[in-house]
């Protein structure tokens, strides 16, 4: 049987019953993460500026966008929430392949859920299927696609959209083999959009596509029937080197939402061992930035592939600087959205100090890695290896760590009583009549939104 | 300057004014040739679950839909549009390129101008750019990115689209770019989808992404700047092998719209010299079905890689089949619409003389010629070399071919008053003060709906 027909019967076929209760537990953890993504990133220039130019083109206002207080269609809701989810690039990664896998998955889930009552089991079972859906496609290509330059997240992000709301519509064998072709034809992104607004388009495109390729398979509308394996398919068109066996291998056994990761820094992760290191030692020197001559990274090599940038204005090119992840380690002793805004990457003793970095990539350390030298004006040397950077596998974020990260987005979007109550509600979702509740206190409250608008 | 800039630049600044003449009048039979596509598609079964699927979700109705009586917002209409144009794969063709480049650009500025006001001086104006943008990118990464399995349709066509788009909209250089770096990332269609409806999605989603880059771009949705040249852009990343300068080279001199081709069978181009050929045969020894015993083809190697379709039970599957090409031609002595239904598949005489044909790749032969042999049950052969294939660059369709075609196509969706209205607006359109002087004519009228929803 091909690969398509096999993971479109498992996703068709496949029940909650059979789902163990630890990749249950890591659903709730990678919803309660995405949440908060998507709340933090909600008042984002990219959304503000998305909202307005394709409101006009949008259909009924009957979805939610999570964080704000406009509704709007839900696939256009799905978009939305794709970009706000991603914008701070604080989503989770599956680290074997690098996509941010919640985001294309559940802005499609939780805009199809804002219209339709969806009991939370069948969200999160539906959150589940769509996620391996896309993580597997994504090992199969992984590393050549990323490689090559394509953004995994949008281009895999489309399978888990597609069979999650496929799995939610109940489709046929025959339908969700037409949702995977109508992904497979629509899988697109490139890196060369990094440090843009177009990178977090990647997975709201994703989720929206995909959400369409299952309504249009459902209504009838036809689609290659060997969209990954073909030989003008996915994973021939889209990739060098591939190896289909990794979407079926395990298949109902083993589940890539285990290994999920969440990142303590809103930033690309390769530059997490970086920043991890340069906190330390900024919180066991307590030296003042004057104090700073000269900064000297030796990180993976890939760093320099994706996060080479020098010549800084904005706060979202920052996220694509190892040299601005050390300074900001070393000058403020946090990573957090304030400092990754144009006032930060502005600030004058984070730019000296940004400017006094200088990195090597070296094959001789992991992605997981970062030695870092830091040089004082008296001469002086002090240095540190991170041997596994906080967040990644080997060091996970605890629950309260994703709690204290969610509070810290959420309280950009909603008030303190609705963050408490979110929080309850994402550890609980599996046992909701209807994942509404959840999203009713997702946006601003009706009040909230008076009182704003009233200043 | 990179190529992005460049064309970028071109498509903001240029003048009507610097538009040879004829380079219009290629204009407007392109356009003549691609509003009889749409109105010959826009019945078929694709469109009616398309259109069943997707409004639920779309905005306020009032773009047009050519063709047809619904009316939908300007995005989803630029879909619907796509969809119907191309369905048929009867729309126009760009040989060095193998693009069907109208489909994508004039899709997206008919419902833009449903809409909005647009002279057609405009209009054309921003067809022809559009036109250029996406076949000079396409030419840059061709063969090698058609060669790899990409639908260059729908990955090219997203630049026509929002290049043009983005001319109607005024984008000053920075949002020109933007809207590129935004059609990029969106540039998608693979081809292992031919022989389904998701091949006719392709120029319409490339259209209505299109459109949305270019809304997007406006509002200040940025992308980067290097989205056609970067090391990770649109070239690097979907191509083995590409030269950018044929993005740039004798821009605004040189015009692909001069080759552009128009097909005169409703079916993948290479087909063509064969079913020419058959119906040159047909014409001139009128054997009947019955006398056939074999029929033998000498082809150019492509037409073995695209159109090697043998089990065939659908129209659709037709398309990608020289076997049945051979096949209507000796039996039918013609190749329109109607040969290409799943009735005319499944006819008793045609499936004989089909699956009595053979086929050769032979790289002797060009993507113009065949050579056909047919053996008659009497033992005699008799056989036919097409040199250069009726409706290629050598051999163009004249005007009154142009509007025989359009005539068979049109008159499935509207009244024979509105088709010849139809022709003579096409042919005038530069001279229109509004666009939608056409369009109106181009959907069911209203009396017309109220008969046919009355019998």
């Amino acid at each position: 049987m091909s690969e398509t027909k096999t993971l479109a019967a498992y996703v068709v076929e496949n029940r909650m019953e059979s789902i163990p209760a630890d990749v249950r537990k890591e659903a709730r953890r990678a919803i309660l993460n995405y949440v908060g993504c998507a709340l933090g990133g909600s008042p984002d220039p990219a959304m503000d500026i998305a909202i307005r130019a394709l409101t006009p083109y949008a259909g009924k206002p009957v979805a939610a966008i999570l964080g704000r207080a406009e509704r709007t269609d839900p696939l256009n809701a799905s978009l939305m929430n794709g970009i706000s989810s991603h914008v701070y690039d604080y989503d989770d990664t599956t680290p074997k392949n690098y996509i941010h896998p919640s985001s294309p998955v559940a802005s499609a889930l939780f805009a199809y859920a804002s219209v339709h009552p969806v009991s939370g089991r069948d969200f999160v079972h539906a959150f589940i299927l769509g996620f391996e859906a896309e993580s597997r496609i994504g090992n199969a290509v992984y590393p050549a696609h990323y490689d090559a330059g394509w953004h995994i997240t949008g281009t895999a992000g489309v399978f888990g959209a597609a069979t999650a709301i496929g799995k939610l519509l109940g489709l046929s064998l025959q339908q969700m083999i037409w949702a995977i072709g109508l992904a497979a034809t629509q899988a697109a992104g490139i890196r060369e959009m990094f440090g843009s607004m177009a990178k977090s388009f990647h997975p709201g495109r994703a989720a929206q596509n995909g959400y369409s390729a299952a309504l249009l398979a459902q209504a009838g509308f036809t689609a290659g029937e060997h969209a990954l394996e073909g030989p003008r398919g996915f994973a021939a068109v889209q990739a060098a080197r591939y190896d289909l066996s990794k979407i079926t291998a395990g298949l109902g056994e083993d589940f890539d939402l285990r290994a999920n990761t969440y990142k303590p820094f809103p930033c690309g992760i390769v530059n997490h061992p970086t920043i991890d290191g340069a906190i330390q030692l900024h919180d066991e020197y307590r030296f003042a930035p004057e104090a700073i001559r000269a900064v000297r990274l030796r990180v993976a090599p890939l760093v320099m592939d994706l996060c080479n940038q020098t010549n800084i204005t904005k706060g979202l090119q920052g996220k694509f600087s190892v040299y601005h992840g050390a300074a900001i380690g070393l000058v403020r002793g946090k990573a957090g959205i304030q400092e990754y805004t144009d006032e930060a990457v502005n600030d004058p003793a984070i730019k000296r100090v940004r400017e006094a970095t200088t990195a090597l990539g070296d094959p001789a350390v992991t992605e997981d890695q970062a030695h870092i030298e830091v040089e004082l004006m008296t001469g002086e040397k002090i240095s540190r290896f991170v041997e596994q950077s906080l967040g990644n596998i080997h060091r996970p974020l605890t629950d309260r760590q994703l709690e204290d990260k969610f509070r810290d987005q959420a309280e950009l979007a909603v008030l303190p009583s609705q963050v408490n109550r979110l929080i309850e509600l994402c550890w609980g979702i599996d046992e909701l009549d209807n994942v509404h509740e959840l999203i009713q206190i997702a946006v601003p409250l009706a009040h909230h939104r008076q009182t704003v608008s009233a200043e």
